[in-house]
């Protein structure tokens, strides 16, 4: 089977069982909140859109040591038998507030702020992690591209290049969130209800002895979608077979739904195959492109005036080529009802449990402030939500249509200037009076006691 | 579950399932040869190392529709009853020819060859694609960070930010293959048997009331396997903290292991830690440090005379950042034993079935000859190996071990310019006067029957 987060206790590092085990021996089982958030924003970033939720609520929900985990475990001679025992009556118990998939965040703000005894929500760190940040960076990926192409179709076809298996999944899935319109990766198709798209590649000409005789076919078997891959040997060349294709499917009352280039110069070729189809009265077959696409390369042909109808784009929206991670972190805020924080160069966090108030003023996102959670705050919209109370879901998970559409809202909201390829602007973001003073307090109390300490 | 390759049919591109429809209804069973091999060099890359075969070996191996997957198609309404039926008894029957993981290989070619009826052949290309060029990609990385740290030991940190769970298992794997001494990830040590290490992080040294109280507890719980975690609040003052845990661990006949940085300049912090454990007779506690390296950084610290026993690399590695995908392609060289080629710019292909040899002088690696398969090349190794036939492995599975001590022995033989973190030398590739031939002839007879007809 395929990453299905129902099994994943022991995908976690090692260093999170051997403080659990200390905490077991000491009888530390106080709750604790820790915080995820973004320090920094990547390059050309400046605002993320929240995806991965569901995948960490499923995790949590069916966090679990199987028998083969603690047989693993006691042979690393690590652990006592007590600890083990522990461990496999472990259930997630926590609490979880967060953004909703598909809403647009910024830098510093708390993503997601579990609380739970310190042994469980220390152990779900890595997972936690590893899915908010993949899934947030190809979201925002994504959304970089529907920016770009300005009204034109985008379709994932990165399923070849992802990072594995896993990846490959949660990429259809995060590109549609952010505006794409589907996926050629049909298990992503089956699993979350994404359309799918997709005719034929070079083999398939190949595998015929003309080119022509490949579209002929195709068009026989696929009357209703047939989409023809014109460069194989020549574009132009392509254009014109795929034009007499089209016009005889025009006398059998067909119709040919479009044309793929792969390769060469996207913005003359494009033209030249628009002016092609037009002189065979094929104005209404539709341009598709593929090969090498992410936001920068849709933006430069549209530039130079391609003819496009919809782009196919892969590897570089599907490992987020020019950003493939964020300087996300997961810390301890509170514990045992103390506001906590690291002090580390260049790595300090926010203490406590948080809210974030999100400020609109004539339809536009105007600002955001971060403030304690409790702390009374009369206007702006509280942003994270109760998704999680005891270990169990406080609602059903959303549906993948109501994920997309609370983007497209809230996307459109947001200012040109941060979604431009290479903004220069920076949305702005304050902390409340609360956790201001709050932050000050932890502080210099840290700098008495540990320093001053020898 | 994580993602186990067996059953992963769906996860393919549509067109794949419309271009076997076409065959399917043409009578198309002809054999056919794909050939997987990467167009160029990403940057500052100079060789590959071999990873990923197991997995795709196990794939095909597992081929075969679900019964889900099959009512799914049914439900798209692209497909006949008679193609659907046709796929349920479907599994892979061909034979494989493969580099064998761990070794060294370079641009174009050959990484694997597949020669099955062209629907079998075709259907699992996004998946062949996508295992070697992560896993490649991931084990070439990890191969640059050995040679950039010198001797000193290297730990895989990176679960928490691969791109899924996927890719953090295939990680620990292919960074273990290249060298590394183990990994942080305790799922791919269980399944993998790869050792794993780790102790600590800063929410430990938080939720005790001091941070000398955390060395404490975390001493006597873990008395063999204590690496002090020493940045939370001031790395100097941690470091005159864990001399003094170290002195009590030793009056108690035991060994403080190690001590790790995770934030600030490394070569000054490590050099003034060395000095404080040295200062107290702790010469032999090591100086673990982790925080956004990679092999760049690695050996711009050891520039600095940073004093470093081991490096835990994390997301730069993990997600192979500086070249997060290659330009791989797995591309039809032969149908109907008639080698074919296609011609889209820039995208040319290496007709037929081929075969590898390998030339060592003096103990190095001089040169690599492309030739077809049956070509008779008197000198050289033959690199790609038979590895699967009618769809059964060949033989069973080489250990992770083999795999990293054929990594290891040839890693030794390459040229130091290769490895170089900006190598500016190519390894030379020669095509075979057979191979040159043959792809003058087809790209000639192609450019006449395609290009010449209209």
């Amino acid at each position: 089977m395929f990453a299905r987060p129902d099994n994943l206790a022991l995908l976690t590092d090692l260093y999170e069982l051997t403080m659990a085990a200390c905490y077991f021996e000491y009888n530390m089982f106080t709750k604790a909140t820790f915080s995820l958030f973004i320090r920094k924003y990547p390059p050309n970033r400046r605002y993320f859109v929240s995806a991965g939720l569901d995948d960490v609520l499923t995790f949590l929900e069916n966090l679990k040591f199987s028998k083969e985990d603690l047989d693993y475990l006691e042979n690393t001679k690590l652990f006592s038998p007590d600890f083990l025992h522990y461990l496999s009556n472990l259930r997630f118990t926590g609490d979880v507030f967060a953004i909703p998939e598909g809403r647009i965040f910024f830098k510093d703000e708390p993503i997601l702020e579990v609380t739970a005894p310190i042994i469980e929500a220390q152990l779900v760190e890595p997972l936690i992690i590893n899915t908010i940040n993949f899934q947030v960076s190809i979201a925002t990926k994504a959304s970089r591209c529907l920016y770009a192409a300005k009204g034109r179709k985008l379709v994932d076809f990165s399923l070849r290049r992802t990072h594995g298996t896993d990846a490959a999944l949660k990429v259809a899935r995060a590109s549609y969130i952010a505006g794409f319109m589907g996926t050629s990766n049909v298990l992503a198709g089956r699993l979350y209800n994404i359309p799918t798209f997709g005719t034929m590649a070079h083999s398939f000409i190949l595998s015929f002895d003309k080119e022509l005789s490949a579209f002929r076919a195709f068009s026989k078997v696929f009357p209703e979608n047939t989409v023809l891959l014109i460069d194989t040997y020549d574009t132009i060349t392509g254009a014109y077979k795929a034009a007499a294709v089209g016009k005889e499917m025009r006398e059998r009352g067909l119709k040919l739904k479009g044309v793929r280039l792969d390769s060469g110069d996207t913005p003359s070729l494009s033209r030249q195959v628009r002016k092609v189809l037009n002189e065979s009265g094929l104005n209404d077959v539709s341009i598709f492109v593929s090969g090498g696409f992410d936001e920068y390369k849709i933006a430069e042909v549209i530039e130079k005036g391609a003819e496009i109808d919809a782009f196919g784009v892969g590897t570089k929206m599907g490992v987020s080529a020019d950003a493939p991670y964020t300087d996300i972190a997961y810390k301890l805020v509170k514990y045992n009802n103390r506001p906590v924080l690291k002090l580390s160069a260049g790595k300090e966090t926010l203490v406590d449990e948080k809210q974030i108030y999100r400020f609109v003023e004539n339809g536009r996102l105007k600002k955001d402030v971060i403030a304690l959670r409790h702390e009374p705050i009369e206007e702006g919209e509280p942003i994270l939500q109760p998704v999680m109370r005891g270990g169990k879901r406080v609602s059903p998970p959303d549906s993948l249509e109501e994920i997309r559409e609370r983007f497209f809202e809230e996307f459109l909201k947001l200012d040109e200037e941060l979604k431009e390829l290479e903004p220069k602007k920076e949305f702005p973001i304050e902390l409340s009076p609360g956790l201001r003073k709050l932050q000050e307090r932890v502080t210099y109390r840290i700098l008495e006691k540990e320093l001053g300490e020898s």
